[in-house]
């Protein structure tokens, strides 16, 4: 058994892959991130734990990939409702960015309460606040190239005219993914489409009088 | 020993008091708040377990009253800072509600920063994350509280129209809140005065050209 000849990746069965995946979301959500093993991955997962140990180094890998994988199929699914041909990897430009920011904030907040991505991104979220290793690490590959595609955005529409030239695109966005975040991690209010569209509103406009 | 009569709450000692919401906080951002004891609490403050269970029925309820007793020191320490005579219970009302905002939000900043807040506070927000009953709890306690507090201000603000007519205070506070909580959770970027500065900025006038 031991000594086997690793396979080559391109052997790399599918099934297995999203076995794994599965598997490693759901456990996460169940017991947590510093309770997940391996060992429960691959028993879950129905594969020996030296495929996963030969695919990715560690747990943070297996799980990482999980979530890059999760967020793929919720953009598949949201170009796919959107009658797009090929897969969005950015904010939608219409030339309109109070519509765009409304479109992709309420699929926003639908992945938010969306229970398969809700249990295993609440693990994640609340290990990243203790743990600054794996917090930093899913900030630079999954969450940071994700505020990007905001600073891109806000970045054409200030070409446009319609963001205001002093506005740095990168404090900008926060004005909606952090109270998105706040309510969803702290359950400060509810997650609807109502409070996307204000948040729009309120982060173009101002709260002062105009 | 057992079966002592229990003193009346008068005769608590201050400092045992002190002793315990100091160890309460250490400890949780130590070993996490799963992992903290009642027991724990004890050895490191110096008292019997039966004096904490005499005055709290549970650890959740220590770890209240040790966070309420430290964000009333802050509050005292800014009240001081400010040379006011009386601790302030408000957001301060000077009549200019960017200046009054700006104020608030540099010293949540400095809390924020403050490795004694810091440490007991990260352990019980990620825990808040995904245990929902001491979420609620937390919520409903301390953190609404503090965001009642903004409306009370955006109220005002309103009524000296400073604050747009259409505006619901309760989402508007979130436009600050809301980023400083991600960046403090997610560290998705520096906390500095400069930085929040700007979010008061943002969300009064909006990032649209005016």
């Amino acid at each position: 058994m031991a000594q086997k000849t690793a396979p080559d990746s391109t052997r790399r069965s599918e099934r297995s892959r999203r076995a794994i995946y599965e598997a490693a979301l759901a456990l996460v959500g169940e017991v947590g991130y510093p309770k997940m093993t391996i060992e429960a991955i691959a028993a879950r997962a129905g594969v020996g734990k030296q495929t996963i140990y030969r695919w990715w180094p560690s747990k943070s890998a297996v799980l990482l990939d999980a979530f890059l994988d999760l967020s793929e199929q919720a953009s598949a699914e949201l170009s796919e409702k959107a009658g797009l041909d090929e897969v969005a990897t950015a904010i939608p430009d219409t030339g309109d960015l109070e519509a765009d920011l409304k479109y992709v904030l309420r699929a926003t907040v639908d992945e938010m309460t969306n229970p398969k991505f809700d249990a295993p991104a609440r693990a994640l979220a609340a290990e990243g606040v203790v743990n600054e290793q794996l917090g930093a690490e899913f900030l630079e590959k999954l969450l940071e190239p994700q505020l990007q595609l905001y600073v891109d955005r806000l970045r054409a529409a200030k070409e446009q005219g319609q963001v205001a030239p002093g506005i740095d695109p990168r404090i900008a966005l926060e004005l909606w993914t952090g109270p998105l975040a706040q309510r969803w991690m702290q359950r400060t209010g509810p997650l609807s489409h109502a409070y996307a569209d204000k948040l729009v509103e309120y982060a173009l406009y101002g709260i002062a009088p105009r």
